[in-house]
């Protein structure tokens, strides 16, 4: 076991933290951004995605928020074992749109044990199944932003690409999430969609 | 389950970031300073743990090692509520023995998935059940680290007080840990020991 959990391990040369900046430039357009929950984001026309720590433009439309990847916190080694084999990586030439979904729970969420976040997250909601149904065609990468610093804006930060083809079924994975009792402890949430030109 | 979770969530006032910094003056002596694994910390004479950020002394002896507080990753609800009933508060008068214990776990660790991480953590070491014997007498305080930012350079500072004469429960407490299977994934530890005036 515990050679195998070595050879999984990410480099540590693997970047980890991100900076996702709305600005008057960058490779992505924002085509909508839309609150489906407490506060909004001010608007930008375009989004940046860098590598590390970023500040948000000193004029202009603007914001910056950071997340880090880190440690899986539910899945399990069966969830863990589909999930790798099943995903695709982001940045695929196909992949032209993308979606930005900063969302932050409850005090009421963070409160649960972990078994309780366990059971509310796979099996009331099944948040894990439901992914994988869309899997290879969203990829995602996750960003935890709540151990970052005691005043983060959100808790989490999820970027996905897919293809064009792919958006209706993407609309459809958010659908099952947000109808899930585990969005009863989510309180916050902006969906902004992306585009970009093929490359 | 909802009431319940909602009437033990924290105040979203109580301080969640603590820096301690080791420096010429402070309110805590260090009286022993010894690196377990990995790389050793520039000795101090003192120590301050401030809440917030703090930047190590510009001249001097010095560092500082900032964490978060944050939600429980392996704590079930029973476990919850058997610590919430046996555990001290840190700062009583008769506590004027100390500990910080700085580690990092391996890569291997970070790379297991969850239901394998709590397995390792409390069904083979039974961290939580150990930790539970000690208790009222040490009372604790576990900082995050790793989800700081891409560069920490430990994982979790925990911080300990007691009264004089636990010491050698103390003792005993970490002797378990050290010997458990967790412990084969921790590769940084030091262990610094603390004692102020009775106030």
């Amino acid at each position: 076991m515990k050679a195998e959990a070595m050879s999984d391990a990410a480099p540590s040369s693997q970047p980890r933290l991100f900076t996702f900046v709305g600005a008057d430039l960058g490779p992505w357009a924002v085509r909508t951004a839309r609150t489906l929950m407490g506060d909004a984001l001010p608007p930008a026309p375009c989004l940046q995605v860098v590598e590390g720590t970023a500040v948000p433009p000193s004029h202009g439309a603007g914001w910056a928020l950071a997340g880090i990847t880190s440690n899986e916190r539910y899945v399990e080694r069966h969830e863990k074992v589909a999930l790798v084999g099943a995903q695709a990586g982001l940045g695929r030439a196909q992949a032209t749109r993308a979606a930005l979904i900063p969302i932050r729970k409850s005090a009421a969420w963070w409160a649960l044990p972990q078994d309780e976040r366990r059971a509310v997250f796979e099996s009331q909601s099944h948040h894990i199944a439901i992914g994988m149904r869309y899997l290879p065609a969203v990829a995602r990468r996750l960003h935890h932003c709540r151990d970052l610093g005691p005043a983060e804006p959100f808790d989490f930060l999820t970027w996905f690409d897919y293809a064009p083809e792919h958006e209706l079924a993407f609309d459809e994975l958010l659908k099952a999430l947000r109808n899930s009792p585990e969005w009863a402890y989510v309180d916050r949430e902006v969906d902004i969609r992306l585009v970009r030109e093929p490359t």
